[in-house]
């Protein structure tokens, strides 16, 4: 049954224009997908109502940077060294296959992505592994490591390679010493971004689910170390189903329900900042037509969590039986600016102003150079250094002493610490110098896109004649009405259209359909999943009423064409439902 | 003084968070910016009131397909073939220079673009031309073809090659065979699409004019070749300041002012439905905010235009004194889908049923094969082949002769018509196959993007004081409104506070600002070009009034706090202006 309804939602989203595979014409591109009219309306009405929810509400602000960055923005990331899969090559065939999951798909192993290449070739040997596609023996194949970026040359020749963006994310970082002054050196601040991110996976797979150029919708909240905290109260009451690491380790793990307060008071969720947007991401999914039986948070195991995060959840979502990964919620840390300001020439760090200048006491030395030089000759700096060091991280040690012990190169000096003019002095602090945390929810759009079509996926019967419907919210639904006449005759035609138009100026997704029976015609947005089908009939011509009709109950009222307008706006914005007309 | 504007709009791009290149931090990388918070927002809203106009209310629809795109589309595109620049290599410094741009720099000629790369390498040669960079001699030194897409590899392996497309509009040409199927093969219909694109540009230069990833905005109007009109009525009025090829050629050629309907009717543009485009976009450019004493519609010349297309015109707005091209409106035939037809392995064409079927009279024949056979041996089937032909093309003659002289390899045949039973039948046609044709308005949003922010820039004095404004279409402008208290004290700052989530939570973009002088907080958010200001101050406290200030005019109303949303409103969708307050 689940299987089913896999294979009748791609047919379906092929035939009435939601995706298809890409250049079918050509024989297809694995792993790339184009929406057609139904599905990228659908895909920006998601993408608008995470705007409205992290940028307007939240108070963040969206930037666009570009696909292509240059090398050493992903030499910083880590990109260039860490982010691949590990492949073999069948010799036979020439097929590419992913080492650890023909692995994982043939013995009881289930974490070989986090195997070393070398033990993944040893287990392949011992267990006598076959080529997935021609059944070759790949005893004594060698794995590889394969970075899943995809690489250009930016500019003539190809001494400036550039690669396609992984992740949104870096375009975000690489650039905070601009968004830093833009926000006047205040935090917290964040940024967001919705575009496209490329992964050029080795076998692509399951639909829009695991594609090589795919949206993502990134939040990255820059936020004090310590200072600042999240206004939990705003999501306090929201009931989540978390699957926490230590659930997932048990035999019989199972889900906790309770609310964000609960997972805060109760430390099932580390960090307040994660929990906050699990709760305002729970509300969203809610929205956007998740079905929340279908929804929980898993938490990353230990050996799961990327090398940056120190907490990490992901939303997941049922489809086909699967719990697939729609977004995750990381507590980053400083890692990423931290190694864009290693490797860049700017500072990534925010000097924050102290609200009161602060009085600092600070050791020092002051050692009579005159002295020392002719002392200790060519050692004379080197010790030097030395001292530096150790009033910096001793200071105690010169009020104690009166001698100081170095050794270098296996000789050793006592430093008369009266000859080093060692003092305390008091010191004026206006602010200092940090680099923010980073809290990242990051949305798959493509993904959340099709667990919204599987979510609302229904077949039933009405008059006896089955009908698949997509039951979106009016909020997503790529149109919000149709427009038929019941005939295109005596003037039913024009006055259908003349209702499209004007519908249309007024800013509605108006869909226009005179071609078949009306039964018919009701199917087919049943199909693309059309809240409102509005009829001109005989009696529109006398006296001015249309027939709306309601995709989910297909009841059925008159309504004023003076009203309208007003009617669709109030039911597409949820003031209203169909069954108070 | 306009060198100077240019300087100054990209100061303020930059420190405002509007745009500025990507990856400074890592010395910049030529040809990429990345837009900040005000730049994105505005770049939307540009990018949303392009949906308004050419999807909702032009009826059209919008897809989504991917940035790379497999070699073969571009094979039958001809891309692949054509979509060079002419680039020579400095051998002393290593430069690539578009040799074509190094001639018109530094001769009196202006079209070398059009010229074959050995004519630009002998003009190098007879003209001494020298490196730009060196000052190196580049007399016969090649000159070469430089492809300008960005290459890939799609998988492991560099089996299969994938490009960047360099417009979006291949996305769309490939896919014609599902959106055929999807509209129900009945034409006139529109697919629109926003998107990326990319040209590995040689020297890319001017900020975001000339960039090598950038923004296209296409619509692919597919129409029937000769049964479709475009309905001129809704456009007839408008007023077109034209500039036609003929008067490009011309010593003192002038401007035609003409509405679109006496354009048509002199035939100054060929085409009706580029006619309807301009007429459209000229709409729409003035919704956005372009200056229409400094915008244009210029003809291509001759030589200029695209080998696919057979007429075209660009809008050009004027900034820092050169006509820039924002947008493009051809008429690009059959050319597109008649070269994926070719190529791929589907049909590219429409099936037009007739509402009745036609009865058509056929010639054919049908040879007494027994006859022929032995009479003519090893020459049977070449003289059967080319009878066929001849009834088709021909048919008369089988009537007006009783003997047909073919001739094959010198020898002559006389083949006599009875033998051939000859005859006219009649044969019910359903309909008929056929390639639309297409109609392509396509703007570039980045250049859209600077022409909007560059007619907006204005520099004035108020009290004394100089400011620097964005004098921003309501619809465009980055934030409607920004809320400031005038201290952040005595509950001032938690009131403004409230007023501004409030209006966010109604989907207003708005700001906050409460840091320094009430003066200078005005300053940033003229800067950004931010329409509306609200100061919360004593007053509001005690009577429930706020200030509204108006960016352009500088002059401030008090507004009751409970009528503030539906101003912001009115005011925003331009139902009322400031002084109506």
């Amino acid at each position: 049954m689940t299987e089913s309804t896999s294979e009748k939602l791609v047919e379906v989203a092929k035939r009435r224009g939601f995706f298809s595979q890409t250049a079918e014409s050509y024989g297809g591109v694995a792993g790339f997908y184009t929406f057609g009219p139904e599905g990228a309306e659908l895909k920006r009405n998601i993408e608008n109502l995470w705007r409205d929810r992290f940028n307007t509400k939240e108070g963040h602000r969206e930037i666009e940077a570009p696909t292509i960055m240059p090398e050493p923005v992903f030499e910083a990331s880590g990109h260039l060294e860490t982010f691949d899969d590990m492949i073999i090559e069948c010799p036979e065939c020439q097929s590419s296959i992913r080492a650890d999951h023909l692995v994982e798909d043939n013995t009881n192993i289930e974490e070989a992505e986090s195997f070393p290449t070398d033990k993944v070739e040893q287990i392949i040997e011992d267990e006598d592994l076959v080529c997935s596609s021609c059944g070759f023996e790949l005893s004594g194949i060698d794995v590889n490591d394969f970075n899943l970026m995809f690489e250009t040359n930016i500019g003539p020749g190809d001494s400036n390679p550039g690669y396609l963006r992984p992740e949104t994310a870096q375009g975000i970082f690489a650039e905070f010493p601009r968004f830093k002054e833009y926000a006047r050196n205040q935090l917290p601040f964040g940024i967001t971004q919705i575009g496209k991110a490329y992964r050029n996976e080795i076998s692509p797979r399951k639909s829009i689910i695991r594609v090589r150029e795919f949206t993502q919708a990134e939040l990255e909240h820059f936020i004090h170390p310590h200072d600042d905290e999240p206004n939990l109260e705003k999501v306090e009451d929201v009931e989540l189903v978390l699957y926490p690491a230590t659930e997932q380790q048990k035999d019989e793990g199972e889900y906790k329900k309770m609310t964000v307060n609960e997972a805060v008071e109760k430390n099932v969720i580390e960090s307040d900042w994660v929990a906050y947007y699990l709760g305002v991401a729970k509300r969203w999914y809610s929205r956007v037509g998740i079905d929340m039986t279908r929804f929980r948070y898993r938490q990353h195991l230990e050996g799961e969590r990327a090398h940056y995060a120190s907490d990490c959840w992901d939303a997941e979502a049922e489809i086909d039986g699967d719990w697939i990964e729609i977004s995750g919620f990381s507590d980053r840390g400083c890692y990423d600016l931290k190694k864009h300001q290693e490797h860049s020439e700017e500072s990534y760090e925010i000097f924050e102003q102290f609200d009161e200048p602060v009085t600092e006491e600070k050791a020092k030395i002051d050692p009579d150079m005159s002295w020392m030089g002719p002392t200790y000759g060519d050692h004379a700096s080197e010790i030097l250094e030395e001292l530096e060091r150790m009033v910096e991280e001793e200071p105690q040690i010169f009020e104690r002493k009166s001698e100081l012990r170095i050794e270098f190169d296996e000789k050793t000096f006592n430093i008369p610490v009266d000859k080093l003019n060692f003092e305390i002095v008091e010191e004026e602090k206006n602010g200092e110098r940090l680099l923010p945390h980073v809290i990242e929810p990051s949305f798959g759009v493509d993904r959340i896109l099709y667990a919204v079509m599987d979510h609302s996926f229904e077949e039933d019967e009405v008059d006896g004649e089955e009908r698949t419907v997509l039951s979106f919210e009016t909020e997503v639904a790529p149109s919000l009405v149709a427009v038929f006449p019941l005939m295109d005759k005596d003037g039913m035609g024009e006055k259908a259209r003349e209702v499209a138009e004007n519908l249309r100026s007024k800013g509605f997704e108006t869909r226009y359909d005179d071609s078949g029976a009306i039964g018919r015609r009701y199917r087919r947005q049943d199909e693309i999943g059309t809240p409102y089908c509005v009829t001109v009939d005989h009696e529109t011509l006398e006296d001015g009423t249309v027939t709306v009709r309601d995709r989910d109950s297909t009841d059925q009222k008159r309504v004023d064409l003076e009203e309208l307008e007003k009617v669709l706006e109030r039911l597409g914005e949820g003031e209203i439902s169909f069954s108070d007309l």
